[in-house]
C-alpha cells in the first residue's frame, strides 16, 4: 500500500509555501492529479490533489476531515533554550510527536543561550507535524523575557519544575508532576529553566504569581529530557482515550 | 560550589578505566588528592580520591553509599536499532537519563539495520548515566534475533507495541501502556519494532508466548520516540516515591 504524502498549507490557502512545493514537485516529483494529504495546522486534514502552475503546487481539495487533539486542554511548555541548539531542535520534534499546543522559549537569569533561529524551529515543527501525521501545528514563541511570560494572564493550572527544597521556594513540597496536575481536561502550562536552573528568584516571582513547584522525578534530567518529559506526562494526564479502538 | 566529577569503574575495581583515566588525568587535569565520585554501575556510589600512577588512574574510597533505584522491578526494553544510529544512540543516552535497567537491541523480520556498535552505545550508556548521577548501568546486548528473545522465560508482565488492529492480534484490543501495566512493583519488558513495525507473524509468536498487545498512545511515533516513551511511562508507573522530599 503506497503511502499518501502529507503536506502543510497555512489555514485558508490553496497553495503549498515554496518549500512545501519544492518538496512536493522537486523532491517527490508529484504531477498534476497527484493524490496528497494537506493539513493546515489547525485541525484540518484535506484529501487532496496536485495542481501545477510551473514551480507553484497548488491543490483541489477532495475530501477533509477534521481531526480532534488526541488530548484535553492546551498543553503549554515554556523552556529556555539549551546552550547547544541541537537539544532544543530534537525536543522539537519529539515533543510535537508526542502532542502538545504550544512552546514559548523563556530567557532566564542563568540563560546560556539568549537567541534563537526561531523560522528553522518553525520548520521542525512543521516536518515533525507531517512526519506524526497530526493537522495541528504547535504555536511557537521567543525567547521571551521570564519576567514577561510571568505577567501574563493564564487560567492554566501552572507549574515551575527546579531543584531547589528550600520550604520557603516549596511550599507545597515538590510533588511529581503527575500527581500535581488535578483537571485532565484543564489548560496546563510547565516552566522548565536553563541548564544552571532558575534562579531562587525566579521560581520565588512565579510561585507569587500561582505558579506551583513541581518535580519531574527522582532523576537528574538535561533541560530537552525534562521537557520532553514534562510533555509526555501532561499528555498521558489529559489522554483522550486510552485504547486505540 | 564546585562539582564533584563523576567516573565509572566496574564493580570491585580501583582503578579508572583506561578511557575514564584519560578523561581525568588529561581533560580534567585531576591530580592526586583530587576529589571524585566513582559509581559501580551496579548501585553503589563511592566518595574517592584520585591516586595517579603514570598514566594510571586509581582511587582511594573515603566513603561508600549504596544507592537505590527511584523505580521498582526490573524495567526492560527492547527495541529494534533505527536505520539512522543517531537516533538509537540518543534513545540509550535519554532512556538512562529517565532510568530503565535493561535494553535489548532486537533484529526483526522488517529490520532496517541487523549490525550496531555495542561498544559505542555502551560508552554512551556509561556517560549518560554518570551525567544523570545514576549507580545502576543499564544492561546492554544485542541485536537479538526476535525468536530468540520471545523463548527466554520472563516472569514479567510483557508488552509488544504496533500499529495492527486485527482482531486476531488485538484479543484484548491495545490498551495504552500506561493503562495495561499491573503490578507497579512487578517487572516489565516492552517490545518496539523497527520503522516498519513488526510483522503480522511476529506480534502472533509474541502473543502465543505470554505478550499482550499494547498501544503507546494515539500519535504516530517515531521508532526511537515510541520506546522512549514506553521507557518513561513504565518509569512513571513504576516510580517509588512522587515527592522529592
Amino acid at each position: 500500500m503506497k503511502e499518501v504524502h502529507y503536506f502543510y498549507a497555512p489555514h485558508g490557502s490553496n497553495e503549498l509555501p515554496e518549500d512545501e512545493a519544492k518538496h512536493a514537485l522537486r523532491v517527490l516529483r508529484l504531477t498534476d492529479g497527484s493524490e496528497m494529504v494537506v493539513v493546515d495546522g489547525e485541525g484540518l486534514l484535506h484529501h487532496a490533489v496536485v495542481v501545477t502552475q510551473g514551480k507553484k503546487c497548488f491543490f483541489e481539495i477532495r475530501e477533509t476531515l477534521p481531526q480532534q487533539p488526541t488530548w484535553h486542554g492546551h498543553l503549554h511548555l515554556a523552556v529556555a533554550p539549551t546552550k547547544n541548539i541541537d537539544r532544543t531542535e530534537w525536543l522539537v520534534e519529539k515533543a510535537t510527536e508526542i502532542g502538545f499546543d504550544s512552546l514559548t522559549l523563556l530567557d532566564c537569569d542563568f540563560s546560556e543561550r539568549h537567541h534563537v533561529n526561531i523560522e528553522r524551529l518553525g520548520r521542525i515543527l512543521i516536518s515533525a507535524m507531517k512526519q506524526s501525521h497530526k493537522a495541528f501545528l504547535p504555536r511557537l514563541e521567543g525567547p521571551v523575557k521570564l519576567k514577561d511570560f510571568l505577567q501574563r494572564h493564564m487560567t492554566a493550572e501552572r507549574f515551575i519544575a527546579h531543584c531547589y527544597n528550600e520550604p520557603e521556594l516549596t511550599p507545597e513540597g515538590r510533588p511529581f508532576l503527575f500527581d500535581a496536575l488535578k483537571d485532565p481536561q484543564a489548560d496546563a502550562v510547565v516552566m522548565i529553566g536553563p541548564e544552571g536552573d532558575f534562579s531562587a528568584n525566579e521560581v520565588r516571582q512565579a510561585l507569587q504569581v500561582g505558579y506551583r513547584s513541581v518535580s519531574l522525578g527522582e532523576s537528574r534530567l538535561r533541560t530537552e529530557t525534562a521537557a520532553l518529559a514534562a510533555v509526555h506526562i501532561m499528555n498521558i494526564h489529559h489522554r483522550t482515550t486510552t485504547c486505540n479502538f
